[in-house]
């Protein structure tokens, strides 16, 4: 069968067989598919949707068109967390730690930011020093003697999802329960972790704008996985707020070690918190067990003191660190920063945000990215004073913003901010956690 | 509105305003929007629909990327046919000769044959000496002295169209209503015709599969071209059976000769007067004149002579045609030719053709061409002796086939065409013929 009949068949709402995807993913692989049929089939795919055996057949694909790395590479069981991209998510600098400190192995690959969406490595790398570019090394060595390493994706994995990635984007077919959850998938399943724990967002700034369907999407996930023997985990969290109050790349390092000194906001604690015992969970641990252990790695400073060997072992300077969020702290700016504060034109109460436009107000004062090139402003970003649900008084400040790279930006980010926020008349109300949550040996969902 | 957003709004059932679809075609004409953004948009038409104002905006766009013939160039009132593309379709060189013998002028722009469907232009060009590539002022100087003329399109019409076609081929996007009519009208209203008639096909030869979506068709067309003032009319007509007995350029030829001389096959004969008195009304003659016109046209020889003439007004031998016509009609074969008898292999009823498969193995055969570059053999071909409805015998000699450059493919030829027809059981049967008629100030349709 040629790629226009597997097409047609698709576009007519057909099941696409082992066979036929195996066709178009292989060839496509090698080039010998053009972009335009490819386009063409995955606008029939996000309109005619794909069952749960094709999703896998093609998520099978994916993964197999680049290298895979086996579980067990990196020693017993290893665990790993994938969230679907968030704004403030610096949850991994957190419960890599915590996760860490209480005896389970780590295995994280991460990416980089793009669009409103930030990415671990990049807040990794805002750290004086710090090196994520491992080899595979060095990254199961580290894995062995510390517990835990974040790197780069390292080999060249699911080439495929690059290709299609890369159409989606401009096509106009990203928002795709099959395309999103084989995308994520394949890459995770080809870097060798035994258990993966799935952070699935819904909101304004997420792929999924409803908890149902980032529900789905994580159940869809999660089956992937155990249809590759692993050990499985979700849990479906709110994107409609940013997470904690920082937004930007120093800063959000910062107050991950604010979490981890038992003095971080109450709404990233928590789900540092639900993510670090779910991880645990997956490793084999009890549920009591696991909340347990958690508290136990903080309350005694295990968890901080794991973060300060990790920095360093990745060759971070931690007395750098140390003094730059000092400085920070008691200047409320950065040595040689600029600051803006965004105050409210009315009063009310905040009644909705849309992150996503928070995401690219922090990257347009240089915190992220639009081309994968461009370079970041590590103390560019947000801090937060009032987020969603909560009330403030005509003048007062909603927002600080930094950058040390872009003053010129100041104004028009400021502009940008206040857009995404809508004040309103109401009573102050507190911002729904976690949506549902899918363990194995678990009751809850 | 980028052209992300414009796909994204389709996609998601969105009507596309003028700016939007402008936008979109004037860009691609100008090469700056890739090919995948524009497939997966013709993918997301094709699903999603498109309704008659954005049709209207599309054609006109689409017009409007070429050059455009003013109507009265070629003289006070001129009428074309277009055919959807037929199996067997010799129609324009005989109903061209009918209404111009009947003193309305006929400017017929052609194109060449293409796939399982045949050209009029590769029809004429079978003719010793006819050429076909007229400038527009041989044209429109020969439609003045004689009343008619067939060439291959002057200037540059509807690039859009050529764009958007060969991307339609490739990506299983064809079969569109929307896309279907804006590409043939685009074309059509290009060529100067003041009024225009349009042979919609239905059947298993032709894009549209039953005869209600060809009259859907044929209604949206009309409308497109009464939108740009022109006089329009439309046929709804048969191609699950080949029209007449024969397939092959000079073998259509010689039959729209047969017609023109009052002996042709009935189906021919009957569909060819339909289009002629349709033309006519179109020219603004009543029904009841344009019957009796075209009866007194082929009975009184004045269409065979007018034939005769326009062959050799284009350069046409017109002496070498009649030998080789006669040559032909008492060997049974051309001089230097090859030809095989299929028979059939049980006795019943031919209860159904593949029109499609039919055209295939003509043009396997040599009779038509796979890519725009192919050479034509103007003697290959298949003369029918029995179609579909007709009773035959174990044995009996269905068809001859006829090539006089490949006759290594006349076996895997009569193959192709015996998998084309269906013998069964059950009486014998009349092929429908004409569904509906669209004619301005006509009760018909």
């Amino acid at each position: 069968m040629g790629i226009v009949e597997i097409i047609k068949k698709k576009r007519d709402g057909g099941v696409l067989s082992e066979a036929e995807i195996h066709e178009w993913i292989g060839k496509m692989v090698k080039g010998e598919v053009p972009d335009y049929q490819s386009s063409a089939l995955l606008m029939a795919i996000f309109l005619k949707g794909m069952d749960r055996e094709e999703t896998k057949i093609l998520n099978m694909e994916m993964l197999h068109s680049g290298d895979v790395v086996a579980p067990g590479t990196f020693g017993d069981f290893v665990v790993d967390k994938h969230s679907t991209g968030g704004v403030g998510d610096k949850t991994t600098l957190v419960i890599g730690a915590i996760v860490a400190a209480c005896g389970v192995k780590v295995a994280k690959m991460s990416g980089r930011g793009l669009g409103h969406t930030g990415g671990t490595l990049d807040k990794m790398e805002s750290i004086p020093g710090v090196r994520c570019d491992l080899s595979t090394d060095e990254f199961a060595e580290k894995i062995k003697t510390l517990g835990i390493a974040i790197a780069g994706q390292t080999g060249s994995f699911a080439p495929a999802d690059k290709i299609l990635y890369a159409l989606r984007d401009v096509t106009g077919t990203v928002e795709s329960l099959p395309l999103i959850a084989s995308s994520i998938m394949s890459k995770k399943l080809a870097c060798g972790a035994d258990g993966i724990l799935l952070d699935v967002k819904y909101g304004s700034g997420a792929f999924m704008k409803t908890p149902e369907d980032a529900l789905e999407l994580a159940r869809v996930m999660v089956k992937l996985g155990e249809d590759c023997g692993r050990i499985m985990g979700a849990m479906i969290t709110n994107m409609d707020v940013p997470l904690g109050a920082n937004v930007g790349n120093l800063l959000e390092v910062f107050e991950a070690m604010d979490v981890l000194e038992g003095r971080g906001p109450k709404d990233l604690t928590e789900e540092c918190k639900e993510l670090a015992e779910g991880m645990l969970i997956l490793a084999g641990k009890d549920p009591k067990e696991a909340k347990a252990q958690v508290e136990e790695a903080l309350s005694s400073g295990k968890a901080y003191e794991l973060f300060g060997r990790l920095i360093t072992e990745q060759a971070g300077r931690v007395g750098e660190l140390e003094e730059l969020r000092t400085y920070f702290k008691e200047h409320g700016i950065f040595e040689n920063g600029y600051r803006i504060e965004v105050c409210a034109p009315a009063s009310g109460v905040i009644r909705r945000m849309d992150t996503e436009k928070v995401g690219l107000t922090s990257s347009f004062l240089g915190a992220g990215r639009e081309k994968l090139t461009d370079t970041i402003d590590p103390e560019a970003g947000i801090h937060f004073r009032k987020k969603t649900g909560e009330a403030v008084r005509e003048g007062e400040v909603l927002a600080e913003l930094f950058t040390s790279s872009r003053p010129e930006n100041l104004e028009k980010a400021s502009e940008m901010l206040l857009s995404a926020m809508e004040i309103g008349a109401g009573e102050a109300f507190e911002n729904p956690g976690t949506y549902a949550t899918i363990l194995p040996n678990s009751g809850k969902v």
